[in-house]
């Protein structure tokens, strides 16, 4: 009985169109050409180095897209057991027509050569979204992004603020936002004032988000402007500055985000806990780690100060997701968000998703995000997400407490999609 | 065949009287006198204010239980997810045989007009006593408590000592100190005095447990006499002392009233990984949250120092739960007590309560205590507790250990019952 | 179906003969000679001492194995419930053909009396394996150990190095290198060079893999030899050297183990997170908890700088199982190894597993190894390993992927032995 019940719950949730609230998606090139764009996400990069494929056989400048995918395909037999290669049959099968078993040194070619035939139809994008049901996807945008030659109601910007926070330190990136706000950054009135520029820019483009990923050891405070004004003088002036100044400064910059967000009404996500560049030799974007000894006590200034600032946060350790479940559950302005990264495999998210379900008001968990680089990723994994959801409405509140299947679908659908328009807005 | 077994166990299990050893209940008024008393649990008025509800409107002053209930009853179509909230429907089901589906701006002044006759009857109190088959409730007194007016062989005292190891530096609490033991506080031997008559006179009263809850980053350690005196002779003269002076003297109180507790025999109550005032804004009761990052290494040396004492261990976070399942199995004097606060729901307490019977010795696992402030959640928060521990004796012992169900049952007794008979002896 | 279709797995899989990847056992004394071989294992001592039992008691000097049984027996009634017991019942059951639910006061004597009359046959130590399906196993052997008079093609040697690396300032463990190498230590070269004859001795007797277990405070780091110089001719003169000085030299010694280990090719098992003697007053070998604040992040330069060297990798506390296969899923060199400890119970390993079979390669999760001082451990140990994995095998794949059976018993296979086999190497 409980089997056929999650599985008409899972065919009723499959039914709800989404919208994806955090996207690493490039709205100029939104769907994969070939299947070396859905091979190469680092899921699978990643993967197949971490079982011993070499970094650079895999990024071997100048090597076609056929040419990659030959050279991933034969170490994926040595993934068939993971979350991440389910996504990928998933994918071959429900674009692609794909009937094998797995994805072999045998039968990959022929694959390639049909997706890339279906991949070539002008309206491949369109199709997507539709057999996707993708009604929004939410971007995330360098700081001086112009956010022009794309349909901002259909791909929300949001402000991506990493490098404002952790590396303005350097020239560059001090040089992108002289260039991006057309203004000198001479003092640190200056800087206050071109952060306050990105936000009317964005926010006048349609942005839903200002978004940061933070370190484990990340603790924000307020730092008077006093005290980072003749130590941002030096810095502008080419001058050495210590690491306790650099600090200083992504403190006093994140707290002028967090300003802004209260001021332009935008909730602020927090994707908490990674250390970048952790395993040096990896492939790109396979270098992250983190140190799991970190704690949401660390923001409790952060969410004393800013009662008017929805913070929708991510954990990236499932260990923190008990805290995210305690803090959301008393502090108004902090939502649980999604299933991040290294906590985005099944028995994770059915820990996560269980416990924040049966703790915090249903208004404030939002269910899943598909992070993902290329369009053809929201389908499989938020059917993942949408599988176990439908357990866990099936077992706590169906089977559990006696709720109609309706009742469990309505809260299913506020997880999945009407918390996304309350928490984000109606873009 | 699982889910008629887990429902037989389960029966079965709800007929056994209970003993609740831990609780805040005042024995002058036990019973709830309106829903007001049930609904201002701060259970609820966090997840209320959590989803929106502003503070003012709930602690507005001076506005009656019934005004109260109906600024609160909006807001529980937000939490009707949450097992805190299960509670209430079973509250109102059980005891004043509500029928509806939900609580709603609907129907919940019926409720309230038929609850308040219900609890105006003169044997109220009996009634739930009764209807919840409770034999025995342990209180939290604090040290100042008279304990007179109530019977201690059924409402059981417990000596609580937040205040005399963490705020002995204020005045208000030395004076209170004063008052209880009629003894003036001039020296540190004065102190040490004074706390000992406090454990004289709770052992008079039948108490049956010495209580503390802990900070995170508390780590108890033996002071020695001298290193205290002069300071608190600055302290009782009105001057300043320093902050590593006054966690010295909260190490120092601490470490007396374990050596009390083996002087008096009494079980020493360690809840442990509160932070206070996290959220200064939330409401009464609900502004306390914690950082997941302590360890029972912290009490090594306590564990050490008292063979003979009992040390029921309650942990605010299920992260924390695997180190009291293996000190409990390695040190004699440590037992797992109880499903905490912020891990008192139930997906937290069925993965400790599964951890722990599969692990330490049945005699070294007290399972559960209601926490509650008014007798009427001891029925649905111990019936939670009872279904999860059903599922669990089915599962692991019956299924897959071919235990008779008679077996499992009486080991089921044991972690309900019979452990706090042994562990907190027979008042 | 779900049940059935388990069992099935779990018959299949117990057919698999074994590898048993890491044990204790002295292949001198292989297997038991009485049940108090059985009973005497620390984790019944631990948890008889645990429930009531006196240490004296236990470990009076000189008392019979007969006596020995005869003082635990009583306790045994308090630890039906733990998975440590099952496994008690397991041995008595399948190897002495014990019929009794429990073992009791009553029934004991005789299981003993049966039980030494059958382990008394001449080839008790080859019924064993064969009952086991045992082929081959792993030792762990002190760094001085001779390996001699053993068949080190079964009892395959593994280099353990604790010693070396925490205990090198007490003049008698660099005794015993001086012997066991004969050489002498006035230098830090000289001390260089004896790890590496170590190594050379382990190398040609067969060794597959050089061990350790870790604190988890312990962050390896290079340390030039010229650091160490100094304080080791100090060391070696008698003086005092610095607690900062004896870190050092930790670390400048286990570096000098990773460099070993890749010259000789051999994986090196790192076991993370103990911390010896916390329990001063507990039984034989059951003095031993941890701080589960510890992180992989403290390896980062490890495994970076040896990324020839495999580390199979196993963690004391479940909260670190994520950590683990984070890192397994981005570095090529960490393996995700066993279930260690105290996390060496169905609901961690069932959690840790199946988060394990679902994100890393398949070929970098060795599934278990039983940890085990006398032989007959390995049936009970790997039988409630093989349960889980059948488990987990059943849910995730057969029915949550549509594997077939055959396609779910090769991973399941791959797990318990292929890897073994690759990552160790064939003896």
């Amino acid at each position: 009985m409980s089997d056929s019940l999650k599985m008409r719950l899972f065919d009723e949730l499959e039914a709800f169109p989404l919208i994806d609230p955090h996207t690493h998606i490039n709205p100029h090139a939104a769907a994969s050409k070939t299947l070396a764009d859905i091979l190469g996400y680092h899921y699978y990069t990643e993967l197949a180095h971490s079982a011993g494929l070499s970094r650079e056989v895999i990024e071997e400048p100048e090597i076609s897209p056929k040419e990659k995918v030959s050279r991933l395909v034969p170490w994926l037999e040595t993934i068939q057991n993971t979350a991440q290669y389910a996504w990928l049959l998933d994918i071959c099968r429900d674009f692609f027509g794909f009937q094998g078993e797995h994805l072999t040194t045998h039968n990959w070619e022929a694959l390639y050569d049909l997706a890339e035939a279906k991949m070539s139809a002008p309206d491949w994008e369109q199709q997507v979204l539709r057999q996707s049901r993708l009604d929004q996807v939410y971007l995330t945008n360098d700081f001086d992004d112009r956010l022009e030659g794309f349909d901002t109601s259909f791909y929300v910007p949001c402000l991506r603020t990493d490098d404002l926070v952790f590396h303005l330190a350097k020239p560059e990136v001090r040089q992108r936002l002289q260039v991006a706000t057309n203004r000198e950054l001479g003092t640190v009135e200056d800087l206050r004032a071109s952060i306050r520029q990105l936000f009317e820019h964005f926010s006048a483009r349609g942005a839903r988000a200002c978004a940061i990923s933070l370190p484990p050891d990340f603790s924000p405070a307020e730092v008077p402007e006093g005290d980072v004004s003749a130590m941002w003088l030096r810095l502008v002036h080419g001058a050495a500055v210590s690491a306790e100044e650099t600090v200083l400064l992504s403190r006093y910059v994140f707290w002028e985000l967090a300003r802004n967000c209260e001021e332009f009404q935008l909730p602020f996500d927090l994707m908490i806990g990674v250390n970048r560049r952790v395993y040096l030799a990896g492939v790109f974007q396979g270098q992250d780690l983190y140190d799991r000894r970190t704690s949401l006590i660390q923001y409790q200034a952060l969410f004393n100060a800013f009662p008017r600032v929805k913070f929708p946060i991510s954990v990236l350790a499932s260990n923190s997701n008990q805290e995210l479940v305690s803090y959301a559950w008393i502090f108004p302005n902090v939502i649980a968000n999604g299933h991040w990264w290294y906590s985005n495999t099944p028995p994770y998210i059915e820990h996560d998703c269980r416990s924040r379900l049966t703790a915090i008001p249903k208004t404030k968990y939002v269910g899943y995000y598909s992070d993902m680089y290329k369009l053809e990723f929201a389908l499989p994994k938020f059917r993942m997400y949408r599988r176990i959801l439908a357990g866990v409405l099936a077992e706590e509140f169906v089977l559990g407490r006696k709720w109609s299947e309706t009742a469990a679908l309505e809260l299913g659908h506020l997880i999945l999609r009407g918390n996304v328009e309350t928490i984000f807005g109606n873009a």
